[in-house]
């Protein structure tokens, strides 16, 4: 066998260069069939790789077909002819528009601003976490006290919620959160009102139990309540600080108007307060659990606030549920990283997270600023802004006739891309397709340039 | 109203220590019924606390009948006659035998030991992690595909088990992924064989879905595979290499009968190798997932071979659930940290983790002999000693006609913490009870003070 130079890259393991280095050479003819492929041991020599990946690189191609092991003789090559199935090694996550254009401009949610980040202060206390006795133990399986003790404080004065460490439960996402309480709750309700169009991921994790649905319309002016009255579920999903996705705020009254129904239905409403530290115009209304704890299951999270992967969310109960929580979940061990958790808690006591929450409201309402400005230059009439009075994200509504499906792909043509927001409805929306632009990981530039590939994307071809 | 001094401890919050001042002195008499408490503001500035702390310590006085408010003329004392209800603010979490005598010696199970922690590595690459790009979004749904490659490297070298980064499933903990398949298994599976004792947080996990269960029966031998042939369910949840709690390793030819009798029932076995890194006397037996991948789900975690608190769990799914645990959980965020998940590539990459556990095994394996000579040593034939080939804790059978209570009870009174079995077994154990003890973060002396303290409390009394 010829001599095969490899270049190894750095971001992709070298057993899977390896097989698709042999896969190709094998495909396009240039090792024959039959012929012997160097022994493990000589393939990780000559490559200076460890034998573990010659191996697993040998074995994927054995796997597939491509090569066959004849015992001590060694490897040889198939005939092609031979070849089972042609399987490919890529991950199924792989995002079907990444093989077309690259991405320059990614509006991508749910991200947060590197620049800003308070590296050196969470450096310091991680490494303090570290040192802790507690942080080389299981923890609590509700969380630790220390943070649960700060949520409660921060709670008391940024929503209004009054409430104490022991009434807090610590989980790593809303989901997962969403999925113990739907065990606790199926017992007693077997069906659940969401909001029409509304976050998409609550829903999935009803279904967990095999939650039926009811839905309460949401115009981008608000929502419909007077349907509530017609309804027959006494479990209500809401986010009324910032409605996901229209952005729209609750007003005092329809909070009211809720609370009141809640009560005479003796249901739960649980209201998901995930971004409400972002409003931008005015300050934040109160929590629905800052007006009636007895009925309101208060979700939070520090994944738009502060760092998506820190995977860090809470929930606060009211006292029945609590007892019935507490001793459903006794036995299982929290989700959520202890050293995180003392983290974020140092991080909230020091005063840190108060002043970062103030600065990332201060940059994030100068990029809201920026992009609706910029919006409203480049793509004019052709769009209708919602949703910019708070958040980490807006939407435009495009009235040119396009579907969704065609803004987004002529969007990752011109290198953009841009999200959906049909999935957050319940049955397909016909009007207007609305596009979803994230803008808090992207400079000033970056959101300039964005916009004016938007226009060539989504003007040029109709003029 | 006459001074009141307070000397604040540090590990209670300052406000649950001005309730409970407050209201030990009401319920003393100390305070009369109608004296006004100072201000919110006053209370304040003269314990140098918040005013939050001051107001949270009010709020829940008020909300137990306590003390009321009276708008601007500020709190007041209540008649204790009208206390409505007396609610404690403690922890439900609270151990009830911590109101006893101090712990001095804890033999809890599932601890490290923080001294041989690799504190500076990890914490170089955790602030590596912190800088990257990625570690500012959300994550893969099924983790990140750096730390499935090399879990799947580490898998094959260590435990034989083929497979690919693909193929991995990372989530927070064992329970966690446990009620995920669950989730996916039901359909096809309404019951479950588990062990018997087995491990508790596992029957708990397959409750959430409403799984029945049959048992099959462990004894300190060995389990009785002969039994399968009578049972109904197609679903097996095991611990082949060190059955919890016992310890036992299935022999080769129980790992092929398992194999066999799966493959005839068409179903699955659920595989959890929960601490297959620490075998002491001969190398570990091969995972079952080695010898058939098809029918076998295999289950990992970091929480007992490197940190409890990463809270970092893996599985291995045979193709058809991977298919299906992918489409149904593709909108489901991942519940674990980024952060962790690149600082534990980055850490199994450089070789860092191969050198940890081979340096844990030494330091754990000495700490088993240890204990085990004290034992032998102090409580003599009082006692059988049963798993000390591997494994993070050892179990002792005591045969002094007491009962489980009484022995963790005695120890309790000497200043010991021990562990029970009887968790861990379905129906309730009549022979002599087995007590639990971890050590692998008790230094020598501590175990030699913990185990003199345990005859103390166990013979002495008897004697």
């Amino acid at each position: 066998m010829k001599n095969i130079i490899f270049a190894f890259k750095d971001d992709v393991p070298k057993y899977k260069q390896i097989y698709e280095q042999f896969k190709l050479l094998i495909e396009q003819g240039k090792l024959n069939a039959n012929e012997q492929l160097p022994s493990i041991r000589e393939l990780a020599h000559s490559l200076q790789v460890s034998r573990n990946t010659t191996l697993m690189a040998y074995d994927q191609l054995v796997a597939e077909g491509y090569i066959r092991g004849e015992g001590r003789k060694g490897f040889f090559i198939n005939e092609l002819e031979n070849l089972p199935f042609q399987v490919t090694l890529s991950s199924s996550n792989k995002n079907p528009s990444e093989s077309s254009n690259p991405i320059l401009i990614d509006f991508r949610p749910g991200a947060v601003d590197q620049k800003y980040f308070p590296l050196k202060t969470w450096r310091r206390l991680y490494n303090q976490a570290l040192t802790l006795p507690e942080s080389f133990l299981y923890g609590e399986p509700f969380g630790e006290v220390c943070l649960r003790e700060q949520i409660a404080a921060y709670l008391l004065q940024s929503r209004g919620v009054k409430t104490d460490a022991d009434s807090i439960i610590i989980g790593s996402s809303t989901q997962q959160m969403l999925i113990n309480l739907g065990y606790i709750l199926k017992g007693d309700f077997s069906s659940v009102i969401v909001e029409n169009p509304g976050y998409d991921g609550a829903r999935e994790a009803f279904k967990f139990h095999q939650f039926s649905f009811e839905t309460v319309q949401v115009h981008e002016t608000g929502a419909d309540l007077s349907q509530l009255e017609r309804m027959k579920s006494r479990l209500i999903y809401v986010t009324p600080s910032h409605h996901s996705p229209y952005g729209v705020s609750m007003s005092i009254q329809q909070r009211h108007t809720l609370i009141q129904w809640i009560n005479k239905m003796k249901g739960y409403i649980i209201e998901d307060d995930y971004d409400s530290e972002f409003r931008y115009t005015q300050q934040p209304f109160p929590a629905l659990a800052s007006i009636d704890s007895a009925r309101v299951i208060y979700l939070g999270n520090f994944s738009k606030s502060f760092l998506p992967g820190i995977r860090l969310s809470y929930m606060v109960l009211p006292q029945p549920l609590l007892n019935l929580y507490k001793k459903q979940f006794l036995y299982f061990e929290s989700t959520t990283s202890i050293l995180s958790q003392f983290t974020m808690a140092k991080f909230m006591e020091s005063g840190e997270w108060s002043r970062h929450i103030k600065r990332m409201r201060l940059v994030y309402k100068q990029k809201m600023h920026y992009i609706v400005t910029e919006l409203k230059k480049h793509l004019k009439e052709n769009i209708t802004i919602i949703g910019e009075q708070s958040g980490l994200y807006l939407l435009v509504k495009v009235g040119l006739n396009r579907s969704e499906d065609w803004l987004i792909q002529q969007a990752s043509f011109y290198g953009v891309k841009v999200y959906p927001t049909s999935i957050y409805f319940v049955h397909n929306k016909t009007d207007n397709p609305i596009i979803k632009l994230g803008f808090t990981n992207l400079s000033f530039e970056d959101i300039q340039f964005g916009v004016s590939l938007l226009k060539k994307a989504w003007l040029e071809k109709t003029c």
